[in-house]
């Protein structure tokens, strides 16, 4: 059997509904999609796009362009391209829940989600600071948040926290949690027997001994020696403005960074289009689009549907991995 | 009469003095190169690689492969590639403050740097912090400092700092400043009579309207204000991640980041080799090399002079406009 992937579309005002649909045409081999979704604003993206959608029931068999397998979670009002409205926040938390739900429990085996807009949910009344942290509270579970690309894939320890807060952030706890959990998912869900994980320092140069700050040497270096001793192999504490040279990212799996923009950058620069962002440490896989819900572009047909078409299938194949490492 | 450029090694135990001798083999017509160096150590370097070296009174004119104007600066003790020497550490921070003062003087138009080793310069007892800070105080200037390749150039607003310290360093004073600069110099160096300048923010998202850190709404967005309002074209303060996407990079002239490993990941991810390090604000052009000593590579022949090519073509790119801005 296929793995079983939720798709929730995001915001419904923005090009999530829209990439949807055009996922829709495309035949799939290597998993089979449930929408969590509002019918009424996929057909709403189908018809600005003048392509054909169905939306079939979830017990039906997704065969021809278009045919896309629903589970309805209705809006409260109805949705209009480029515009939010607070009234359809709790639509779309609920459809996200749900799709973790079923992920949970086991009904379904991985979770693939559009962009949300965090100011529209926020003025709808609910409490929420990105798609990540809600699951991770979902689920109970602490989790690391990865962004990947053909080039590089970057693990950040922190996440969406005024630079300020970083330093005092990174302590020996997250940092080893965030290490652990990025090494057990390049092995279990990457299927890379041995990683390779670089590890960048806090400060610029990565402390210069000293000179420039003292965490690597206070919490990061000790970190790395205690896992070091576990046996996964780390390299660093580095600097970050050399730790992402092209020959060097060759030569590892991962890098894990302190910080966002400390991370984020090279990764948008050497391939934006096809990155997907990726939740560790869930008892599931899930994989989002690395992008926004481009408010401005939604409707016009023009939203370039790679990142949602390689979180597709970066989830089918993580989900197909986790399958037979259960199975054996 | 071509500008007139000092040359400086920098670390005689690194790769600078070997990358003089192979600048020293090729035919220039864009600029006259004066080195401040100790003449055995580029004998020893040329010895090593094998290529030809003609040390010349600075009265002389190199014409032949291998000729190079020299004002002696002798070292305390005798070089030895791969292995720094406190004892000559004097040494290098006279080579420096000799050929800068000849430019302050005029004497000479521009001033190109190989690697120093920072380390080696403090273990001679020397309070040393960075060859741009050396030149800034010793020209009694303010500066910026700007990395630039083919694709990007970066300005940052601070430099060598602890990330904590960070936050408190960018003031409505340090960063006008910082913009002044940068914009001055790319209209009076870069020939740009209206440049497009990209400003980051300091947080994630640039703040997220507040949600993450207050400082672009309390510090960065008056300065741009100000600034707008004298006439600068600026764009942001924008998020750095995605401020450094390729069709982003190609509408704007400079990105000014707020601190270190937000602005270098993607310049030297995108072009290392090429990369220039050039000092803002002097009252003369300083280009360096974008790369530390090498010390593992010192003496072996292999170390790439693309840099240092690149540093001294730029210098003397520089020169020549600032003094066509006399002549007018």
């Amino acid at each position: 059997m296929l793995p079983r992937l939720a798709l929730v579309p995001g915001e419904p005002a923005g090009i999530g509904p829209e990439l949807c649909v055009r996922l829709a045409q495309q035949p799939r081999t290597d998993c089979t999609l449930l929408a969590f979704a509002d019918p009424a604003t996929l057909i709403s993206a189908a018809a600005t796009l003048g392509l054909p959608l169905q939306l079939i029931h979830e017990d039906a068999v997704a065969k021809l362009p278009g045919d896309l397998r629903v589970r309805p979670v209705p809006n409260a009002s109805p949705a209009t391209f480029g515009h939010t409205d607070p009234r359809n926040a709790r639509a779309v938390i609920e459809a996200l829940t749900k799709a973790a739900g079923a992920c949970l429990t086991g009904e379904l085996d991985g979770l693939v989600t559009g962009p949300v807009h965090k100011a529209a949910i926020n003025a709808g009344g609910i409490a929420y600071t990105g798609t990540t942290e809600l699951l991770a509270e979902h689920a109970g579970r602490p989790v690391v948040m990865m962004l990947a690309n053909e080039i590089v894939r970057v693990a950040l320890v922190t996440t969406h926290l005024p630079l300020r807060e970083v330093p005092d952030a990174i302590t020996a706890t997250t940092l080893e949690e965030a290490l652990r959990i990025t090494h057990a998912a390049l092995r279990g869900d990457f299927g890379i027997p041995h990683p390779v994980i670089a590890v960048l320092g806090l400060n610029p140069h990565a402390g210069e001994a000293g000179h420039l700050g003292r965490e690597e040497i206070d919490v990061i270096e000790p970190v790395l020696r205690t896992l070091r001793a576990a046996g996964m192999d780390l390299v660093g504490p580095l600097p970050a403005d050399t730790a992402f040279l092209p020959q060097k990212l060759r030569s590892v799996d991962a890098v894990v960074a302190m910080y966002h923009d400390q991370g984020l950058p090279v990764l948008k620069y050497s391939g934006f289009e096809q990155a997907v962002n990726l939740t560790l440490g869930l008892p599931y896989p899930r994989v989002a689009v690395d992008h926004g819900t481009a408010l401005e572009l939604a409707g016009k047909g023009t939203a370039d549907p790679s990142s949602l078409f390689a979180a597709v299938a970066t989830c089918a194949r993580i989900a197909t991995i986790r399958r037979a490492h259960r199975a054996a």
